[in-house]
């Protein structure tokens, strides 16, 4: 067994109907939160048991709505002053995984100062990496894809540069993802389909990662079981609250596998497409998965059969190594009946922008190719398994 | 899906050979360890690895080795006075759950005071509950068994009172558990067998308990997963490091298992049974669980199944009730091969004293009783329960 180390420093609170007591739960933390919401939810009902939750437990709050998929960082950098100007002692973030990333961020750069595009990781720059947490945050996802409550990072977009990077410190954790599957049930059928995706791809990434550990084995194929059984449920069935709430929960297990062992190339193609066309980000990391299975077949056929055999039981008879020869197969199928079947084309990708695309992923992704289980060595590399998944 | 939180606040180190590099690991806690270890390994090769590598971070300690199965509340108190004398600002635990639950009690009580015994949740009894932590504590499991390194829980025995009773607070995890195979290779037959079953009951105890969560379900399977593989291996190749790794993970997952859902029937009368005779922790619990497995079985035949399927794959044809009937049969001819054949009568318990025995369970473990599936409703059912496994 090689080393290896595993902790969950953030509370996972999964709880149906949760959110109407988001004043108890925020009262431990602080007086005044710095509320941050996904626009989508402006105006709600939500809002306003949160709000009302809130005054009951005579908190005040300044409400935040500027977030947009991918999250700017000159928009964190505002809300950052927000919250030293009205001297806010704790972050809320209710919303998708850009809210939350977004939140994560400000939490950390509203105690240590400066820009928040500083504290984002790119070879060769000078880092801010804080030693110390931020101030207290709490996190309600909407989505069940990123599984950011229960991961180190915050993923921050820079349009100006055409650079997504993320910020990568442990005492960026939450402290508490209170996890309420009843809001996750008027989630749009093509949005649940796209983050569940996600997840599915941040499982199998972490899994076959070469800093995959018992661990994350454990975490990752157990969020695979669950994605297997549910995800398409999720889809067809958005009001079946338990099929949400095991979604949920596949989410943040993909999540803490991927805080342990990170993600391979699929993300690391998939995050610098989603900074050029802002095109979602789960479609981006779906469209190349089934191509870059078959081409690190070679070098891990017992994790891919593995993974198969989960995603369709009647392959149990095959070898191992033809039920690895099918998992592109079938996921092409599980994606297309999820609705996820957008390439890197029909994203706006055009074929004289592979160079470049590829020498973004070669510098700024490296951590991310590091990880694959196939070595890549070049740029050039890169760009043939771009051109393969167009 | 029920309510649930989950979270894992000690950071979890596997390594093999990480002991030698405790120093570096103690650094960041504090300047002064008390460094408690299990009799076992006085004078050790083991011990000088230890020291001489604080000696390289001018680190300063203080041994104490006063530890005895079952851990008296006395030295306990003796060890706290030890530690405020020296001025000792970091605990450090090498040894069994014994010694480990001894360093949780002292690390609490040396910060916030009294008499360890005070800590203890005993029913209707004034309880000292802290609400913060006590001091920094690092431990090394020696035997793969309690789980203690990642559960709130710390077990001490008060003989004068006939008496074992569990510290229940979240405020004495370790801040981290060092888990090194490496160490486990010279762990005896019979205490590898002892403890082996320890994890199992634990893990099977939390995943039928009436407060399993999909967390439980996902840690406690996982461990009865690594126990049907590689039990019987260490006991047979004490050597095999690789064996002796997953049965450690499998040891800590039983523990975040137990930490989440508590323990059932089995550890109720194991634990009294244990301050009563003395007997090993292990012997104790696997005594009964055969029989309590029988006894509640028409509740949760479900479960039962799924962990028959794991112990012997070959039930995979049966039906669910077949397959949870078999459960009891299978786990005693596994314990029979590991060499766990002791019962109630063999450790000394006398019909006489059932009454006494029961009384004790039904007051002072009301708590484990009330985790079981099936409902337990009087002390005389506790007694009835005891002479189905006497
Ligand atoms: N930090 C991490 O560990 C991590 C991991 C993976 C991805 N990410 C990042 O997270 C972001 C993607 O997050 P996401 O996939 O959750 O999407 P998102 O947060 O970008 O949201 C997408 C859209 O859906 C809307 N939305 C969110 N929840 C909704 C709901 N319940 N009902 C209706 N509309 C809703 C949002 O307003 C937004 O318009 C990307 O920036 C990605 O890079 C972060
Ligand atoms: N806190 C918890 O969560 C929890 C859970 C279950 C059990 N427990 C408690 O833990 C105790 C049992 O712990 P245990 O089963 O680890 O046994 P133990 O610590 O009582 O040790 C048993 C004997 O084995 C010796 N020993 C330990 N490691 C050895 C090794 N590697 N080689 C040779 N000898 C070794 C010890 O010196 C001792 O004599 C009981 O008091 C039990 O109630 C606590
Ligand atoms: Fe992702
Ligand atoms: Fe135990």
């Amino acid at each position: 067994m090689k080393a290896f180390q595993a902790n969950l420093p953030v509370t996972l609170d999964f709880e149906a109907g949760a959110i109407r007591h988001m004043g108890e739960k925020v009262e431990p933390f602080g007086k005044k939160v710095f509320l941050m919401v996904d626009p989508f939810l402006q105006g709600s009902d939500l809002v306003a048991q949160i709000t009302s939750s809130f005054a009951e437990h005579d908190i005040e709050y300044l409400e935040f709505y500027d977030i947009v998929p991918n999250p700017r960082h000159t928009t964190i950098d505002r809300a950052v002053e927000l919250v030293r100007e009205a001297g806010c002692d704790v972050v809320v973030a209710v919303g998708g995984g850009s809210a939350i990333d977004s939140a994560k961020a400000v939490a950390l750069v509203a105690v240590h100062g400066g820009y928040c595009w500083d504290y984002t990781e790119r070879l060769g720059e000078v880092v801010t990496r804080p030693q110390s947490r931020g101030l207290p945050l709490l996190v309600v996802p909407t989505t069940s894809g990123t599984g950011t409550e229960a991961t180190p990072f915050a993923v921050i977009n820079n349009p100006e540069l055409g650079l997504k990077c993320a910020i990568v410190n442990p005492f960026i954790y939450p402290d508490v993802a209170l996890v309420d599957p009843q809001i996750l049930v008027s989630k749009p059928a093509r949005l649940t389909a796209l983050t569940a995706v996600d997840t599915f791809c941040h499982s199998l990434e972490a899994y076959i990662s070469i800093h995959c550990t018992p661990w994350v084995e454990m975490v990752a194929l157990e969020s695979i079981r669950l994605f297997a059984t549910d995800a398409q449920r999720c889809v067809e069935h958005g009001d079946d609250v338990e099929a949400r709430a095991r979604m949920a929960f596949a989410s943040t297990l993909g999540g803490m596998a991927i805080a342990s062992a990170g993600v391979t190339v699929s993300h690391a193609l998939g995050q610098p497409l989603g900074a050029m066309t802002d095109a979602p980000h789960g479609g981006t990391v779906a469209a190349s998965t089934p191509y870059v299975i078959g081409w690190t077949l070679p070098v891990c056929a017992d994790k891919f059969a593995r993974v198969a055999e989960i995603l369709d039981p009647s392959t149990q008879s095959l070898t191992e190594m033809e039920r690895a020869q099918r998992l592109p197969g079938i996921l092409e199928k599980l994606f297309t009946t999820l609705g996820v079947t957008d390439t890197f084309r029909s994203y706006g990708l055009q074929e004289h922008q592979i160079d470049d695309f590829a020498q973004t992923v070669w510098t700024s992704f490296n951590q991310d190719l590091a990880c694959h289980p196939k070595k890549i060595t070049s740029k050039e590399e890169v760009a043939d398994i771009i051109r393969m998944c167009f």
